[in-house]
């Protein structure tokens, strides 16, 4: 199962400019892309051959685009660097992982951390455990609210006017489980808040349950979530809750968050009151 | 101490094109400028505040740059995605994740992983171990391949005439213990090949040892290079090569390597017979 496409696609009714022309080339390329030959940059970048040439030429030259010998493009080492300095990808990713190895270290199961980029989550890490569910997590990958464990973590902490907008829908549904009711969705959240951890049970794929919990920065908003996926018929959702939940408070206190400084305690969502 | 400016200025003599101008603002962003206000932007970039303001707009548009409230920018989550995707940054850290992982559990030291990028290492992965040293190290930073112990690694099994040119020099100094003498250079070259690992001391800072070894890729050349470092004063160098080696190795088979197809062994490098 494929994600659902980037929904940032670019809604301006005027001819694309030359930033826009160049940013196609680089969204040419996604997890099902990762490598493609200059026909198909072209194509997927809505270019002409002889523009798509040229601003590969220039990304090229740069290093946000390598070439092999048989001539396919591939990202580049270059825009992986300047990439490594977005704070919401590595920096945070950097202050969570040895949370992140701990956690995997004590459950031995597939353990992700990701943020929320709009109506949508994006994994920012993932170690993998020896159970292999959870394949439709990819870092960089992206994936709506409501269907996922940090999904669903992210979207109950969230701005209370962005939460009913939300619930509002449309909701996608992936299986036969995912939550596709805004009062039922309304309700799965404030449980979310309550018990400061979120349970999303074959809501993406039918043999996965995940457990996720909020990861607070310093200023006290919720800034990511972790989460544990384990395939459903394992799944020993007492014993995970608590794991997760802390090795999350680990990440956040590491982030510089203090709960005595006034961090929001579960059950005191905005919505609860 | 910074590491060196990126080398990779465009030279060309003509005026900057759209794509570089564009290009040119994602530069101006580094491990010591990670968050820029426009105007540090604009002159960073070499742009007029008009044309930065404009290149800046459709960057944060399309989510390559994000804007807090005080009005700095920084890189965006969008392009940490599509960065990803770069087989040499984070695909291939992906593969040697759990191999840096074990290195790192059987040490409990600094791990490194590196790629080679011109005349430069850069590095793709950074697990930290008990010891302070080594915080030159950071994710995404580059240094010069004769200082570094991944950098000796890389330099050994490059291209002969690559190494020739290399060792003419000129070799940067950081430290008394920094190899400058292109002789020297060579004959430390020589043994990397011979004993499979390369030994650092003390070139970059004066308190850090690093160990090194090559990663080969499918085709059998050399991809990366895996390190740990520490203290100098503490260096166990004869416990700590093969475990650098095993994981070097246990990398190498990950991404598709098998000795006996021809890969070379210790000793038999191109500048040896």
């Amino acid at each position: 199962m494929s994600p659902l496409p980037h929904s940032r696609l670019r809604s301006s009714g005027g001819t694309p400019t030359a930033p826009d022309r160049l940013l196609s080339v680089l969204a040419a390329f996604d997890h099902e892309h990762p490598a493609l030959c200059l026909t198909d940059i072209s194509r997927r970048a809505g270019l002409s051959l002889t523009t798509a040439h040229r601003l590969v030429g220039a990304l090229t030259e740069w290093g946000a685009l390598e070439r092999d010998e048989s001539g396919v493009y591939h990202v580049g080492l270059r825009l992986w660097e300047v990439a490594a300095l977005a704070p919401r990808g590595l920096a945070l990713r950097q202050i969570a992982l040895p949370y992140l190895e701990d956690l995997y270290e004590a459950t031995h199961e597939n353990v992700q951390l990701a943020v929320r980029d709009g109506g949508e989550v994006v994994y920012t890490e993932w170690l993998s455990g020896r159970s292999a569910v959870g394949v439709h997590i990819r870092v960089g990958a992206r994936w709506p609210l409501h269907a996922t464990g940090v999904g669903l973590a992210l979207l109950a902490h969230g701005d209370p006017e962005f939460q009913r907008a939300y619930c509002a829908g449309p909701l996608a549904s992936f299986t036969p489980y995912t939550i596709t009711d805004p009062v039922r969705l309304r309700r799965v959240l404030a449980d979310v808040r309550r018990t400061g951890a979120a349970v999303s049970d074959r809501q993406v794929t039918d043999d996965a349950l995940s457990v996720a919990a909020p990861v607070r920065g310093r200023d006290g908003t919720v800034a990511a979530a972790v989460s544990v996926v384990v395939p459903h018929a394992d799944a020993a959702v007492p014993a995970l809750v608590p794991a997760v939940r802390l090795a999350a408070r680990g990440i956040s206190r590491a982030l510089g968050w203090r709960p005595e400084d006034g961090g929001v305690r579960p059950g005191t969502g905005p919505s609860d009151r």
